[in-house]
């Protein structure tokens, strides 16, 4: 941070990220319409002048805890899916998205991450516009893959939109049940889901 | 209803399911420890005390909602399983799960039934433990079935509780994304999991 003086945050990312996880827990907790940004505030342990220093309305709060994890994971998983076959990049798709899944800190219950998603309703049109892309551009990158794999006959003739949709809804739940001190590793588990997963769409077998 | 009066409900289990449903979208929207039994009261248009004769407590409310959903498709899902062969039962399984996933009434938006869930924890050690033992006969049907499977051959050396949690996963959340007009009708869709779920667990293929 640049020009700021010695009265300004000086640990921007560390603060921002304590602001979001309170207002995740919080959100999850009371709701999203019951929590106020002085209830946010009060909870992270700041005033509420120094809350609208990092986020000018509770949504924009709402508006980066949805954007952040999406966009964290989409990256993530974007960032690994490089091997020039369509039969890498799909390994490399589940790989990523079931360890990215399980490494992302655990700031709330498992399950209130879903129920934040659905607090999009209340953002702004643009807002939710850029969350859909966002969905969309994670989708498209397993689409895409699986239409190559059609494509070059590595994969049977699948609906793209339909598997994309149930290998994205094994992978984003892994988190649901899995428990590090559990039976298997999460680069055990992933490759389990790998190799689920090249079965599903596997040109031989099935039937 | 036998021995009501003119002036009890007569309609018990319609003005109940209007409750759980009201209630639910009140929870969803403001969160459960913001929700009071008077504004769940006030938005079903009854008294609270009429509400009381339904429901003893906030807590008895979430506790049935939360029984109801997963029992519901617990029930529904085990009396589709009765075929003879493995294979049959687990093609049972995920053509059960998905229809009723499908088909239950969207009394809310989607994800906000998986916030719901996390609610759990404002539950009573009794209730979180029903409803724990309802999550373990619903996953215990499938891990029997993988295992029946197993051993008769029919089905590969897979590890049953990775398996399993795999498999509802993506049947679980088949409603995030389906939509009653799109390409695909729900017997469709059914018949497209049955399928990439008979390859993920098939002896034959993969690798």
């Amino acid at each position: 941070m640049i020009g700021l003086g010695p009265a300004g945050p000086t640990d921007e990312s560390g603060t921002r990220g304590r602001i979001l996880a309170v207002a995740a827990a919080l959100f999850g907790e009371r709701g999203y319409a019951s929590t106020s940004l002085r209830v946010i505030a009060g909870a992270v342990g700041m005033t509420p002048p120094a809350l609208y220093w990092y986020f000018p309305s509770k949504q924009a709060i709402l508006h980066a805890l949805l954007h952040e994890t999406l966009f964290n994971l989409t990256g993530a998983v974007e960032a690994e899916v490089v091997g020039p076959m369509p039969e890498d990049r799909l390994r490399q798709y589940v790989r990523a998205h079931v360890l990215t899944t399980l490494a992302q800190p655990r700031v709330m219950p498992y399950e209130a991450l879903f129920g934040i998603r659905q607090m999009a309703q209340f953002l702004t049109a643009e807002a939710q516009a850029d969350l859909v892309a966002g969905q969309r551009r994670h989708l498209d990158l397993l689409r895409d893959t699986l239409r190559d794999g059609i494509a070059s006959g590595c994969f049977r003739e699948l609906d793209v939109t339909v598997t994309a949709f149930a290998i994205t809804s094994m992978c984003d739940h892994v988190g649901a049940w899995w428990r590090p001190d559990g039976r298997f590793g999460a680069e055990e588990l992933a490759a389990q889901y790998e190799d689920m997963v090249m079965r599903m769409v596997s040109p031989e077998g099935g039937g």
